[in-house]
């Protein structure tokens, strides 16, 4: 990647969590890859020049009042939190990160689940805690099936984990696939056959109108008795009220959350009086800038050189 | 394996949980390969009778009391159980467990110790107790050096868990050894470089003479601060009282411990109350009766027809 310029080049930066030291240290990955790149708050009067923006939860609004904006970045590998925005300018293209070691740290959360649940972590603690010291039932690991919901870039990357620790992995994808990775499953009966055979229930698919509330009333209905689930995806996959009741009536074990339909999760939600519940605040795959930074610059120098970015998302899926 | 004869095959039974039950299990899994067989208490009259026993920390002096005892199977992995008694017949040969099951559950263990640790679990389990729904800062994975103390049938399968999920892993063997598996240090120099320059210190080494108290006061004070212990191998590897002492200090991050010089842990013993040490009751790797019970019988069936059997421990090193 060349610099094509000496002018200076503004891209306004935004996350929900708001804190100048993180455009900060974005500003200071990019600069080795793009020099004159400078990040300005996206609520800043030099923002009104930006031609990009890298951003995370968006306000509504405020994309569509910049003039030059030539294209959104998401410093996520979700677009949900941009794509909400009704009045997100559709002719700018979106970009999303699709970084590897973002996937590999989702399937290190994704594998400390699954092994916490099927050597019963929380069990041996609630043990040690009454300094109780005997074994309890191990399940044999080769026995539990486990139902990836989503096989994209990060999905592939938590299959190949999973497998290497030698569990028995069946994908479910929106479009029927066929290789030599897994089986697959997908349309309305692979859902459901999916619901219904596998023992623990792991969701990364990205948050579209398909996949929205996926996980309701009635599809833990048809989970196993002792079925857990495991989200990684977006918190609005899960009918949370739904879940709840599915864990308190103990037709569902538990669940290990990273993500809610309100984030943070507020403080009088029902989910943590729940024992079986482990919560996590949205931080399977943070976003990393030393590893993310080049990607985001290139996308930032493509659309400053009018070249094509990588990762554009195709709106009508979502993804 | 063929049945050799109609006549019963006495075989001794002993585990210091000393429950009915579990022999009743063995029975029933050994059955279908040496129908013949017939396990009974070691300390029945029928015992005398015994031309093999399957034991786990058999009482001392036992064993040198059987007149027809040919063979002696361990039903753990380890054999310093069996090798701890002063009178054990020294010319009858001594088999242990090598189970690719069991090695699999361990490489589990190992690794939920290891993802628990550096996804700082216990931190975000301390979070949730107070409601509060914040990140912690995320280090790279791929920055953490991973030290394996112990690399045969066990540290292998813990090895390529760990590297399949992108670790950087070194491993500690007796004596040189060079594949591409990953690197190896031997020898003092070695144990020393491995001290040093290691974030995470896993042992599964067998307990010997040679391993008996290798972390001690002097090795933990080479480690890095924030260095982290796991032990698989047997509690006697670790000098417990230096252990406390160092993380006590705050050299050491913590430990994941799932092996004691006494076991079953006694109530008063100080680890009980230090929250930065991870407690587990001896399952890393419990024996699967269902996985084992071949290699069991294979041993017996070697043992009454006086053919070699496999897996004989030297008792020279001690494994």
């Amino acid at each position: 990647m060349s610099v094509l310029t000496e002018d200076t080049i503004i891209v306004g930066y935004y996350d929900d969590a708001a804190e100048a030291s993180r455009r900060e240290a974005w500003q200071a990955r990019l600069q080795p890859y793009l020099p004159q790149v400078k990040l300005v708050s996206l609520h800043s009067e030099e923002a009104q020049d930006a031609i990009a923006v890298t951003v995370w939860k968006p306000p509504h609004g405020v994309l569509a009042s910049l003039p030059h904006l030539k294209g959104i970045i998401s410093l996520g590998q979700g677009v949900d939190h941009v794509l909400a925005d009704p009045s997100l300018p559709q002719t700018v293209p979106l970009v999303r990160l699709v970084d590897p070691d973002m996937s590999v740290a989702l399937g290190h959360w994704v594998s400390l689940a699954v092994l916490s649940h099927i050597r019963k972590a929380a069990d041996y603690r609630a043990l040690r805690a009454r300094r109780e010291f005997r074994p309890l039932p191990q399940r044999e690991a080769q026995s539990v099936k486990i139902g990836l919901y989503g096989v994209g870039a990060i999905g592939a990357e938590v299959a190949r984990q999973l497998q290497a620790l030698h569990f028995d992995v069946t994908g479910y994808v929106s479009a029927p696939r066929s290789d030599k990775a897994m089986r697959y499953c997908h349309g309305p009966d692979g859902f459901d056959y999916m619901l219904r055979e596998m023992d623990i229930h792991i969701c990364v698919m990205p948050l579209t109108d398909e996949t929205r509330g996926c996980f309701n009333q009635s599809s833990f209905a048809k989970m196993k008795v002792g079925a857990y689930l495991i989200n990684a995806g977006r918190g609005a996959h899960v009918v949370e009220d739904d879940l709840q009741q599915a864990i308190s009536t103990g037709h569902l074990a538990g669940a290990c959350l990273d993500v809610f339909v309100d984030e943070p999760l507020p403080p009088s939600h029902p989910f943590w009086e729940n024992p079986h519940i482990e919560i996590w605040p949205h931080v399977a795959a943070q976003t990393n800038p030393n590893t993310a930074a080049q990607q985001v610059a290139k996308a930032i120098h493509a659309f400053a050189t009018g070249q094509p970015a990588q990762n554009i998302v195709d709106r009508q899926k979502g993804y």
